[in-house]
């Protein structure tokens, strides 16, 4: 077990982190020069930014574009890097919007800080959809930010980078409708985790990384397709374990968020094919936000019971073992693969 | 007055129509073999894109390529062109969540048929929160495609792009704020017609159109600055008045929806400036949602008689002197510049 963030990770994210903070202030600078109140929404940006995030995409790129050309100097790999955080700050603001989440990196949302600032100074109009907008603009400003981070590169870096954000978006819009329609079966849990996870996470910044570095060739990226989609996979269930056996201070939100959303998971799916009369009625609760925490306790020993969590366990083994073989196709140096399988197994066996 | 469409903003519309829904087809082609739902998310805005809108980015933009660089294959002014008018789409999408507004365009919003849609399916969970996730995604979504839109241009014309984006949230960011805090003061109305109409609206559309024909000169760039400027005020002075004075049908949204959000306008400044006791206690209801029709007709009383209205008119009046005196330095053919000012006047002067 590689539980702990491999250095690779902490390096990466020292770089990115930077790198994001010299925008935040030259745009805070320039924006309160104009109208303090402009310079807030860029604050929420930063801070939001700054508390945290493993920044595993941005790792997964910079890696990449090391691996794919060593020669070359960084700045770009950091770059593109840093858009892939901040879009993932975007998706993150609009995602608790979606879910209602009131916390996120052990802080208080921005929609609901926003929806309590109405009521603290007394402003007019409904507070929720005061904070909901505050939050969606943001978000927004996080999606164009990241897209000027990624700056100047080549139309088949921003193919790359314009297919992951319509992936991103049509994966959230299939597990948002499924989830309120029902539609738990195991394709669409699969269809999700593909955009949602591997795609997003994994392939996508490991072939921009590929791509900024000026390495555009097809067998390449579909090399790195192959390594990248068990380990983005391996990401998702992961999450999906976490999310009902860590606690809630690792985890920064609250344990059973996917249960009372009714997200569809590999886990749900499984639960469901093997669960008895008695346990289907409890699962039947799944997807209802007043799930109590003791429900969540009940349906966690469900998971246990119908082998679910067992199950899913071994998927994450034998994803990283498909990983493993396919890194080895790899046309990098072997250091270079060994930290690419490095931050695999990191995502696979994470304890937070 | 001109107030019927000028025949050059009618051949861009169809030229700018033609570019979204070829790409439209593609894209619902490509993700529907995949999943039939996801089609539905490039339906949505496949829907509000071509049931209207006046395409007047479109045409600015257009037309200061020609302009620019009247030899020139137009293909790459319609891409821009075309993206200008999508990225329209996604900030309307997510306008009318933050407004709560039920109509655009004559049809029903996205996120009121939506929320819809979860209580005539029996679907779980909020309708509201459903309804308004689904918008903002499918604004998310049209924000991607209108990146992808704009697609391979120099580092020049995207610098352009991106700028036009802050400025688009920032100001949309000021405007909702201070509609909240009731700061009606007129530095601030100003601000926000600087950023959402002058800049995003007029300045910006140009400037990216000289952009993609190449013309990078800061001199000439400062010269549609000085026409653009003037023409966006007037826009949405005009937009101003037409949103008490026209009707629901012919405005594609309730009559006094800017009176129900508390939008600080020219038009409520100048209002606030001239007021009688009397008329400031009627005024302070500004803002509040149940405001009811017979107060909007009130409210519109007060603003002829506080003289509101004249004033207004008569700021029109001289913006639209401003930006033909400003025109006339344009280093444009004598017929260009005629086709930028006709839709100047346009846009200052329309009936709906």
């Amino acid at each position: 077990m590689s539980s702990r963030p491999p250095s690779e990770l902490v390096q990466v994210a020292r770089l990115t982190e930077a790198r994001l903070a010299r925008m935040f202030d030259s745009e805070r600078e320039r924006w309160s020069r104009i109208d303090p109140r402009l310079a807030e929404a860029v604050d929420e940006l930063s801070d939001l930014t700054s508390v945290g995030g493993k920044r595993l995409r941005a790792a997964f790129c910079y890696w990449s574009f090391v691996a794919a050309a060593p020669a070359k100097p960084v700045d770009d790999a950091i770059n593109t890097a840093a858009a892939c955080e901040l879009l993932q700050t975007f998706a993150l603001i609009h995602d608790d919007i979606m879910d209602n989440a009131k916390t996120r990196r052990g802080r208080q949302t921005i929609h609901t800080r926003h929806q309590e600032r109405v009521v603290a100074e007394g402003w007019r109009g409904e507070p929720r959809r005061y904070g909901e907008g505050v939050a969606l603009l943001i978000g927004d400003l996080s999606h164009v930010y990241a897209d000027r981070l990624l700056g100047d590169v080549s139309p088949e870096t921003r193919d790359i980078w314009d297919e992951l954000r319509i992936e991103l978006n049509l994966g959230q819009y299939l597990d948002m409708r499924s989830s309120a329609a029902s539609e738990n079966d195991r394709a669409t849990a699969q269809q999700v985790v593909m955009f949602k996870s591997a795609l997003y996470t994994i392939v996508r910044p490991l072939q921009l990384g590929a791509s900024t570095a000026g390495r555009n060739d097809p067998e390449l990226h579909r090399a790195l397709a192959a390594f990248g989609q068990p380990v983005g996979t391996a990401f998702q269930l992961r999450d999906d374990l976490l999310g009902l056996l860590s606690n809630e201070a690792e985890l920064g939100k609250p344990i059973g968020s996917d249960l009372r959303e009714g997200k569809s998971t590999e886990l749900l799916a499984v639960a469901l094919e093997n669960a008895d009369q008695h346990q289907l009625a409890k699962l039947s609760r799944i997807g209802e936000e007043d799930l109590t925490d003791s429900e969540v306790a009940d349906l966690v020993t469900i998971f246990h019971d119908t082998e679910s969590i067992r199950v899913v366990e071994l998927q994450i083994e034998q994803l990283i073992r498909d990983a493993e073989k396919a890194a080895r196709t790899l046309p990098y140096a072997p250091e270079h693969r060994k930290i690419l399988i490095d931050l695999g197994h990191y995502v696979a066996e994470r304890t937070y």
